[in-house]
């Protein structure tokens, strides 16, 4: 592990927010942060800039963080928690297999065009935070291999569905939210997820 | 563009080794950069280390690369470059579809085994030197949407295949590479090739 891999001391428990004010500026650090890193990178980043975006007084911050290294640790959680959120309503609201795949990935594009700095964040959490890093797309694998086995039991999809059909959908719609929602907006949302969707459904054969 | 980006001028051309020893000696320096630069990452790694590591006088270093940032985006499109190289004999020797881009895969995935600090080289260019990360995946994709269009005019694969379907592939690949490649090499290399290619064969459907 490197040098600028973060300090790995939990945050004592008694730091999650009590109340609701105090829930508030957690969320407002951490929204500060994601603007503050995805910006200027981790190493650039100061605790400073966060609490000034944030409208928090320095001071405060250790109320909630022990350190930039414990909040970038946090942010990258509180991203990976959100995407999973985005994400999973669409999905449950599409028929199993395919569908809640297509539905899936259409709300993750439209995220990522409000989100751009979610790409910087967990890419650099492979530098800053390899645990954070690697926890990110293990977790998002299992989610989506427990989505196909279940499409695959009601007969929606190939029976043979697994950990491989799972990575192969995760790196296929991070480089399609890289592409069409980081680097350019170039195409429409539905047409990306609907190529995307049928290149599922029946892969690359002639008609 | 953050204070951690390289440097952005270009090595004098003079510094092309004209002489074969030169080229060992160049090549030497490409290669100990990737393992250095793999272990320690672009901010610890030192000129210093990676003349040890080549067996290069120090005071020769500047024959070859104006500084660390130069050494390191011309690693970024020698891996590039030799990732290339790698897959496309693989892939010129299958025929064209989803048989080619299984050969491609089959071979990028047994490259990774072997030079897994490519992973992390490529990935760190995107905060030290953000133009050659853009160019790598660019290139790749525009690499594989042309074989998809020549394919697709044989009539061996769907006339539509494009843009979103090469971002699809690569992103399977190099997740499929992180996994079962960096992380864990758990996976026979065929069996993952064999998995991906029928995906993208005839998709998901049930049979």
């Amino acid at each position: 592990m490197s040098s600028t891999a973060v300090d790995a001391t939990p945050a004592p428990a008694d730091k999650t927010p009590r109340t609701e004010r105090g829930r508030r500026t957690r969320r407002a650090l951490l929204d500060a942060a994601a603007a503050e890193f995805g910006e200027r990178g981790f190493h650039d980043a100061s605790v400073s800039g966060i609490t000034r975006r944030a409208g928090v007084a320095l001071g405060s911050f250790y109320t909630y963080f022990n350190s930039k290294d414990a909040l970038f640790r946090a942010l990258v959680s509180d991203m990976s928690g959100r995407v999973r959120d985005e994400v999973a309503p669409a999905v449950r609201g599409a028929p199993p297999g395919v569908p809640a795949e297509r539905a899936g990935l259409a709300a993750f594009l439209a995220f990522v065009r409000e989100h751009k700095e979610i790409y910087r964040i967990i890419d650099e959490s492979e530098f800053v935070d390899p645990d954070s890093f690697r926890r990110h797309y293990a977790t998002t694998a299992v989610r989506i291999e427990a989505r196909l086995r279940s499409a695959a039991a009601l007969g929606e999809i190939r029976a043979d569905a697994g950990e491989v059909h799972a990575w192969a959908i995760m790196g296929m719609n991070v480089f399609l939210g890289l592409r069409y929602g980081v680097w350019a907006e170039d195409g429409d949302v539905e047409v990306v997820a609907d190529a995307a969707a049928d290149l599922l459904c029946r892969g690359l054969a002639a008609r």
